[in-house]
């Protein structure tokens, strides 16, 4: 009989779902298998306002099909008003802060962020417990990007010692030495920041379907994301950033970054975890850190997945949208035990 | 009146013609700006024999369809008998010495790099005086390739003084510095390492047209090639490694390295050398330093530029064959003046 593996309430705490066509070709695949993810508002325009947070959540709820599965909504961040988080704040789990230009959909980003521009909407996150989710990345040479961050998540975390400041989607050993040091920071990892580096999408043919921001980085890096991962470490969470792209707009003469990743996200991080011998850890980084650091009760799910080959589709479509995802065509050691 | 300049004899020593559909497209885009190149001997199979040297060099000539422009022709590098090399050695410019695998069909290249295994081809060559043209990879990190080579241009430079090693199309700060350690050594560069670094390639959207081996590095290194090559330093050659490959190969999941430049590469270096107010160093690096380095006269052809927009067709086609070239669709500020 095959080797299973049980997870319990697997948690996406990072991504994309889109709207229409795409939402509703993408969001039941990872309701299938989630019960919950914190979903990102980087919509045109962005979800800023409580009318468009609950509009694009009650499409999520209608496009995701499985009642088991619950979209943790966040707000693209601006300055709020303390009203405004007050009367908006049981409608999200965090608000998500992008420097301006600096990925996808993110023009109406933060051009400076430091503590005294953005001391009163940070205050107000703060008193009311809402954490910020960054993506950290600066405007300077790709591979330095996240590296040179760092410093503006120390101050952030020295400033607002309450405020829960999550880390998005880190790639670089910086960012996970910089976990220990503050109390207050956290993380999120994906699949592929686990597996690839820079050679494998530049380093031999050139692979737009690995290509992400931030960008994977060196071998170090890797590592150290690999052992904080592995070894349950609490302040790390599973955050795919499952990025999904229309195919033609991935294979162009100018390809959009993310990996789609969110239907096999669950098999590749079990292969992953198993091959290191550490699958009694998987829980603790697709589901219990998170559970504990968001503070939440999502819908319960048992996920059961067995050792035995699954083929990774060519792609995923409906009528209107074709993704390819990471792995396309390959085969992977684990698959999900029928739902 | 538009400003003007004059490029006496321009010559690209380092150049992939390909072959049959491909070498009709391109080579007459290099003949008629260009007085020769060195061509690159990576076909399928690659050139390893005087017949093969031989037809290639009579096939390049048909396909080119201009009487003032020599292909200047080199052997794959294998490990060849003196005899063979004196029989050969008036139809080459000379050998060029790819690593094992680490780019476009360098499949049958060396595995293993050292004086040693090479002693009895590198002093042959040495003897004879027939230059060693080199692609200076490790298999290592994608942005660490080149510099962790320099080891091995130090060792061959010691090892074989009287040889002419030229380390091709050079991306790293590293290279340059190394130039003037050795006096048996020399440089091509290449247009896009003048001008892009990976922000370029994967900073912002992901560019297949600009992705080439060695991959375009940091700003620091970019800045180090400008300043060799602007300043007309002896040792460096313009060698454009114009690598055509099909659009639809290089818009694809696996897009294969090379950036073709073969019919914008003198308008792009005038903008450039004009732009930083060094016109009068561009002979210099695009043709002088390649007449003293390998001794050659090749014929005699002027090429006058002026500035006046020149917008870049968005490709370059045939009956079979369709390339995308650098700035396809873009405006340069310098044009030839039709020939």
């Amino acid at each position: 009989m095959a080797k299973t593996v049980t997870l319990n309430t697997p948690l996406d705490m990072h991504l994309h779902l889109r709207d229409a066509s795409m939402l509703e070709l993408v969001a039941p695949l990872t309701a299938q298998t989630f019960s919950g993810a914190l979903v990102m508002p980087n919509l045109v325009p962005p979800v800023t306002t409580r009318e468009d947070l609950i509009a694009y959540k009650q499409r999520i709820i209608k496009a995701s099909k499985n009642d088991a599965f619950e979209p943790y909504m966040t707000l693209f961040f601006q300055q709020y008003s303390k009203a405004f988080l007050e009367e908006v704040q049981d409608e999200i789990i965090g608000i998500k802060l992008y420097p301006a230009g600096i990925t996808t959909n993110s023009e109406t980003g933060v051009s400076s962020i430091d503590s005294q521009t953005l001391r009163p909407t940070l205050e107000a996150m703060s008193d009311l417990g809402i954490p910020l989710c960054i993506h950290g990345e600066t405007n300077g040479f790709v591979m330095d990007r996240e590296k040179e961050f760092m410093p503006i998540y120390e101050s952030l975390a020295k400033d607002f010692p309450k405020l829960k400041i999550i880390m998005e989607h880190i790639t670089t050993k910086e960012a996970v030495d910089l976990l220990a040091k503050y109390e207050n920071l956290y993380a999120t990892i994906t699949v592929q920041h686990l597996l690839i580096t820079l050679d494998d999408v530049a380093g031999g043919m050139l692979k737009p379907h690995l290509f992400c921001k931030p960008i994977a980085k060196r071998y170090e890096d890797r590592e150290a994301l690999l052992q904080v991962a592995l070894s349950a470490n609490p302040k790390v969470m599973f955050g795919s950033d499952s990025a999904p792209h229309p195919k033609h707009k991935k294979e162009s003469c100018g390809c959009a970054a993310g990996v789609f990743t969110a239907p096999i996200a669950l098999q590749v991080l079990t292969e992953l975890f198993d091959k290191h011998d550490c699958l009694e850890n998987l829980n603790a980084f697709v589901s219990e850190n998170a559970l504990k650091i968001y503070d939440i009760t999502p819908p319960k799910k048992e996920i059961v997945l067995e050792k035995k080959a699954f083929q990774v589709p060519e792609n995923y479509s409906n009528d209107t949208e074709v993704v390819v995802p990471m792995y396309a065509g390959e085969t992977i050691a684990w698959s999900l035990v029928s739902l």
